[in-house]
């Protein structure tokens, strides 16, 4: 059983990370300088492959795909701390061969480093902005509309690509993958840091958020 | 519950319009000039957000989070003249601090007014056909197919930033927060009274047209 | 009862055609001479539409807003003949008001005539096949999954509007109303026939090869 | 019931193959050399009409609409060797005609070949990854989600269209059609095998993983 769910946490973050850089190398080439033209091609696919994977991998895995909601599952009590482990290893290992693998379909070398500088008190707020509008949809989407948690999670990065200054990583496993491509989607390893910890501190905020506004009572009466 | 519901509206209108304010600043640096695909990112980003505010807060608060919609929901009885005066102050100030957040993720200054003129009876005309669409649609779709709510207000939303001259505000509250943005989506203080009387017109006539097309009789048989 | 229903194809025809022409002269004013860009807000805008109107006016009409879904209605016998001529005429004067009121909000010239010529064989095939795809998507999706008629009729439309020559109008009601706007969605009066007659071919057809398809028994099992 | 099956999977993918060829051109004509807005218009059209076919002929004939899909459901004995092959050729002959019919539509040359060389590794593992991910979702999603079946497909192709380099053809039928036409969306004859071999791996390797990912155990459970 933690078995399958682990396969199912890699492949779905391989499947999405190379959905977020391929898509990413794609719309760059084409788009000829137009930046906003790009932005649109690499929403557009990322949202759809994670109705997909949300979809299909929420019953095997929860489908987490990101440290982040690991961590709010686990100060909820919903995975033990050893699953937490396993499912941040797994999504880390699969997110890592994700972005290899689109460096490989699109002719590129494998083994990369981003030079792209993202960083600054803009970018941090709006990493802890993404992610913790990301833990409150989840959350309440679980509790308010269940069947919509697909639905609301790729609607969620849609509008997060356009309304962050960052583009909303919104996840830590991405932020480490993406500094192993210098592409459209990459960011300096230097940079990493400051994004994953504007993403813990969003994380802890929507935990904490969600209980005031999505009570067991109100779930009850729905 | 009455508090947990005006938390609802006021995180709601919060983080919808730091989406229409943010999405706009994005769109409008990214797009070089081109105003249309500029345009398609806002578009695309309110209505993804419209889905997933409407999903989680329809059952809190009924996801106004727009004074125009609490005002009709006032006269058809839904809620006492001290629920809706609340509701429009929380909206009111979620919404500006929205405004606040997106200037602040994109390194603005916090403190802008709109130097962007809105005006003139198309733009009216513009803003009472959105408001009365928006209500229409509200409130046949709750009468109708009310699992549908979240996806048709989003979707007519998508529609009526394009078919309306004015982009359809279609809501005072954002009316007065957007003019707090010096950006793509502002709006200069001086034109916001014509948007309001604007956008009451149109959401009286679509109050009554409503219950001209949806009758109790019909739902029962449907 | 056929009252409430007549006003439901006049200003459904009337919202809907107000988005095509609207969303058209917006997406021509802002795309500075990108042709495709405008051609996806038009679309965006008249796939959501779409989708809002069929879901909520579904109930009331039938929301066939379009002469040759009226007419396929009639030869299936779902519509008395009075009925159907009575919906041919609320569709078309709602449909005329729609693109008048476009003309208002962008503050143009209410009355017009169109100058952009559009025929050939090309776009007339363009036509026949439109409709034809349009009528089997209503005829299967109504036996096969009736829930999904408001998106599929959206969808048909969005992918319609892109793989037709003649970008979809598969509405005799919307052929004339749009012979009545000078602008990027509209059609010189005199090309009117020819694309209405395409319009009842593709329709018939459609009808036919519905019934070849999609079978009674099928439902059942189904 | 076998008739109606074969018309449903030939009339599948004549409208699937007319869209992905109509709207390569149509987009192509529009876009004044703008690839990446090409490839949007693409995109909406294609996933749109995958809804609107695998919703409506799913009940009737399973809507495979590709012979990789097809040889799948052969492997797990969902349909005899018999159907298999007349279903292959439904497809391909429906798909010719598909091709041709767009080419009549937008009043080009019927008969084409394409000189467009796709063709090197990079390709080949992108038609790879894009067929077994096509696979894996059709198969995870009619176990975990039946009913999200046509929105996943459609999404799943959206996103491959940006996340591949080979922009997913992931359908040898489709690769055959698309040779026949010397536009966007065409690839050159000789280097059609390359693409077909390369989807049959990625088939297999899906029908495989599918099995790791989702059991029987869970279905019964979910």
């Amino acid at each position: 059983m933690i078995r399958r769910a682990l396969l199912s946490e890699a492949l779905g973050t391989l499947i999405l990370f190379a959905t977020v850089i391929g898509s990413g190398i794609m719309a760059e080439r084409l788009a000829g300088g137009n930046v906003a033209v790009a932005l649109l091609g690499n929403t557009l696919a990322t949202g759809a492959i994670l109705f997909v994977l949300v979809s299909m991998l929420g019953p095997v895995s929860g489908a987490h795909l990101n440290p982040a909601v690991t961590l709010v599952m686990r100060l909820r009590g919903h995975v033990s701390t050893r699953v937490a482990i396993s499912y941040v290893l797994a999504q880390l290992i699969g997110g890592i061969f994700g972005v290899w693998l689109a460096h490989l379909m699109f002719d590129v070398p494998v083994l990369q480093l981003s030079h792209k500088i993202r960083t600054g008190p803009g970018q941090w707020s709006g990493e802890a902005v993404a992610t913790f509008g990301l833990i409150v949809t989840i959350l309440g989407t679980a509790r308010m509309r269940p069947e919509s948690i697909p639905t609301s999670v790729a609607l969620y990065i849609t509008a997060a690509y356009w309304f962050t200054s960052s583009t909303s990583f919104a996840n830590p496993a991405i932020t480490i993958a993406r500094s192993l491509s210098d592409s459209f989607a990459g960011i300096a390893p230097g940079c990493v840091p400051g994004f994953i910890a504007a993403q813990i501190v969003g994380a802890l905020a929507g935990h904490f958020a969600a209980d005031l506004l999505f009570t067991e009572n109100l779930k009850a009466t729905t």
